[in-house]
């Protein structure tokens, strides 16, 4: 029974956009509900300037009750240097930097040319030698591998060449984004075939989005080239709530579903997280929920895989 | 440029179900720009009995304002000799039939056994030996290959041997359904590539329901073994509105989408059917209608494949 690690990020990308600030108790319930289910990876928070995102103003506590479940793997997401350092300070030695393929977008989100981004991941890369950053573990992200809402094209060999930097530069994980919703399964097979190799035995991971329904389509795609993580949001969360039509992360119960379904044990119980989503639902009201299992259950013929 | 056939049923897998009815005239709109848009299949209606379902009262003025455009391939369904002859009747020589697997499914739904829908099956074959069936193009579809909401598991060796009497029993298409969307992709590589076997030339489509979500990966795994022919229905109608969470047919948007994404020729235009379907919208009022194109729209990124 091959193992495919399912990422929980509902409570960093599923929840940056939500109109209401879920309080820290609940955060923490939902990591722990999250852990009861199964789950044994979560990006927990986001060490963004709370003056930027103040749904993560308690990124610190968020933290320090996370980390106090043994046995979690517990990450952060961080937007630069000083994110990296907070985290690291707050414990999360997980650290998650995402910079993006396209340069358009990078300027139009954080102010920075990709190349630029790429020298604020050297400094993150190189908090390794200090004693606050010694027992860092740094995944990054290439954002808009497949595609921009600004910029159109993406050009697949400036992905690789990011990898080859993000590899020889310290990196320990390489995250695969879709951050549109741009990708097609056919992309998806095109670039992970030659990631996985630049990654030579470092995990890759994928971050899709749903946005034009093909977030699972492309996730057995990167299953059947040797992908084995990815991030997936509880009800699907995600997305910005003020741009009409865009959607979340893929659906975190529907992805255990897809993965168990197809032979690959997650570890994770569908019916725990649909009681979780039930209450979250309840806490975040006007939200974007979806799910299709949630809507229509699960078959009579649904067989967990480690079962 | 391969080339994939999709076969609309919205007008009857779609529309079966609807509250409202759809007047005639609308009927032959939205086929006429359905084929305005590309499309060159519709299965247009059902020759069902009009107690049974009142929306397919209008079959045969249906047929004949369908049949009248020039390039379009028209089918029906049928639930019986009965349907068939009415079909023939009303100039449809494309005939689509449909038993299940399941032989719960089969009782519960039209009160056969398999066995005895098998039967109906071979007496709708034999028309091809009349002076009105003489010009009858026989589609099958096996309904509920993938697992039954009733009995639950449906043996694939059952398929198989289905598939095998009806190839053998005259059938020129086999249709491969999910009719209570069950499939997952591992399952429809291993089901179609057999089938694609004794089909041995004769086409093979597949008929998938999104209800859990898997409808578009699942079509994604049906091209990777060679299957070349799709149902998909405009605005993902279809399913029964008074099943809570049930869901239509993969949408047709989407899946052009997907396709010619993929680097697949279907010859669809997905503006004008984004187009159609707002007036269909407005037409048919309260239904469930999906799809990730209608909601996000294209990427900046889309070239048809033809293009």
């Amino acid at each position: 029974m091959e193992r495919i690690i399912v990422r929980e990020v509902g409570l960093r990308d599923g929840i940056q956009m939500a109109h209401r600030f879920l309080e820290t108790e609940r955060k923490l319930e939902w990591v722990r509900r999250d852990f009861a289910a199964g789950v044994r990876e979560v990006e927990a928070t986001s060490f963004v300037p709370p003056k930027i995102v103040p749904q993560f103003a308690d990124a610190a506590e968020v933290a320090a009750g996370a980390l106090a479940i043994e046995g979690l793997l517990v990450s952060s997401l961080v937007p630069n240097l000083k994110g990296a350092e907070r985290s690291l300070a707050a414990g999360i030695t997980h650290v998650n930097y995402v910079l993006s393929a396209s340069d358009a977008h990078s300027r139009a989100n954080v102010r920075r040319s990709t190349d630029e981004a790429i020298e604020e991941f050297r400094r993150i890369a190189a908090l390794k030698q200090t004693d606050l950053g010694k027992d860092l573990v740094l995944g990054v992200g290439i954002a808009t591998t497949f595609g921009c809402t600004i910029q159109g094209e993406v050009d697949p060999r400036r992905v690789l060449e990011i990898a080859e930097i993000l590899v020889g530069g310290g990196a320990d994980e390489i995250i695969i984004a879709d951050t549109v919703g741009y990708a097609n399964p056919g992309q998806v097979k095109d670039i992970l075939r030659p990631v996985l190799e630049i990654a030579a035995g470092r995990r890759v991971s994928c971050h899709f989005h749903d946005t034009r329904g093909l977030g699972l389509a492309n996730l057995v795609a990167a299953v059947e080239v040797g992908a084995r993580a990815f991030d997936a949001s509880l009800a699907g969360l995600g997305g910005c709530p003020f741009a009409p039509g865009a959607t979340g992360n893929i659906n975190l119960e529907d992805t255990v579903f897809l993965l168990e379904s197809l032979g690959f044990s997650t570890g994770i119980d569908i019916g725990a997280l649909l009681e979780l989503r039930r209450d979250v639902e309840s806490w975040l009201g006007d939200e974007r929920f979806s799910g299709a299992i949630a809507r229509a259950g699960l078959p009579k013929t649904y067989r967990p895989a480690a079962a």
